[in-house]
């Protein structure tokens, strides 16, 4: 078989730095964990949330540490660090070679779509961010690696997109009919996702946006990891 | 403008492990760096070593601490941990938006390629991996970010492909045939010079490669910043 990941990244409007971070990092043990965090507010302060957030979790994650420890260690730093003022939503999404799972742990109010066989869930179990007190538990969901699978999730930037046309998005519509017509790639999903979200603010997205989607596929043939990214930079220029 | 960068990466034939590990982090202040580690022999020790180089950078680098103090400390982290017994290449390339230069650090033998308006240079200033003395130092080259800039590094398993059979791999030649008929993307840059690799070595690699490619183009369009990856997996599967 082969995971194949896509992620799609934008900034709220005429601010240069997201409040979301998203790192792809291996395991100890085989596999690798994307670890999304959002940051409360927007910009620069949103953005050391993140970072801290992330930053404690993949430390700890490449330490053999599990996933739902690693999300509670992360909200009690966070906790301790800003006196429980902050909070930052957390999606970690683990494909473990060892247990042969994709594991699921979310410290967001969001949703995760889970679509295989025809059929969407929604994972919306009620989910708080990691930060404004102490005790908070991840909500984790641990799923078989089959062929088939589609996993998507995002950060509230996507939920919130439209809200102030009054046209809120709905994230699960458009997913289904994008599902349900074709078998779209990874980058498809998250492309058309973003595209929408960002159609319904006028093309100033209101807040930042991170998309993610991971599908499991037949294997294509060789045994080679690949990684592009492609990262839009304003350097000298006009 | 905007900055591509692929990766592809393979084992070594029939072990399950990569020693090499790569990372692609945000950087505090903006930009990305990607951290390329190949641990000393194979297998699981050589995983453990360079994701322990890779761990103590990335982390230095989101606390904003600069490249080649990064770098510096990984090799005194190593020398302390192995002592001195083990060694581990590092490589470097950070897109530095503050600065809006492109850093290049390199503690590993194997060059650093650097192609643009049809002149290839090859980074080849002697240098030595970590972990085996004190007072290792990296080799730094910045570089403006311009439009038509290329990049490519890699591990040594690029290198050393094809000797057993007495026919190494000359990079440079392989590189230049490519850069000069076409406009390669970085990820038809990384995948033909791993698939002339493991053609060398009959199929099977004798070591872990890993290789990176790193283009600055002119801006598509949009400011949304992208990510796939693609990772074959052996679960459930005869």
């Amino acid at each position: 078989m082969e995971v194949q990941i896509a992620v799609a990244k934008v900034n709220k409007y005429a601010v240069s730095e997201s409040g979301d971070t998203l790192e792809v990092v291996e395991r100890p043990n085989g596999g690798l964990s994307i670890v999304l965090a959002d940051g409360q507010t927007s910009g620069q302060g949103a953005k050391a949330v993140s970072m801290l957030v992330v930053r404690k979790v993949i430390g700890l994650l490449a330490e053999g540490v599990r996933d739902g420890a690693a999300a509670r260690a992360a909200s009690d730093t966070l906790y301790t660090d800003k006196r429980g003022k902050v909070s930052c939503t957390l999606n970690i999404a683990s494909i473990d070679l060892q247990s042969g799972t994709l594991v699921l742990t979310r410290n967001n109010p969001a949703p995760i779509f889970v679509y295989k066989d025809g059929n969407i869930d929604c994972l919306q179990t009620e989910s708080t961010p990691l930060g404004i007190s102490r005790n908070v538990r991840p909500v984790i969901s641990e799923l078989a690696v089959e062929h088939g699978l589609n996993i998507v999730f995002y950060t509230d930037g996507l939920v919130h997109a439209g809200e102030r046309r009054g046209q809120p998005m709905d994230v699960c519509t458009a997913l289904e009919a994008m599902l349900e017509d074709q078998e779209p790639s990874p980058q498809e999903i998250v492309d058309s996702l973003l595209e929408h979200a960002v159609r319904l603010d006028d093309g100033r997205p209101a807040d930042d946006i991170s998309v993610v989607a991971l599908k499991v596929v037949k294997r294509r043939g060789d045994e080679v990891r690949r990684m592009t990214v492609r990262l839009p930079i304003n350097i000298g220029e006009a």
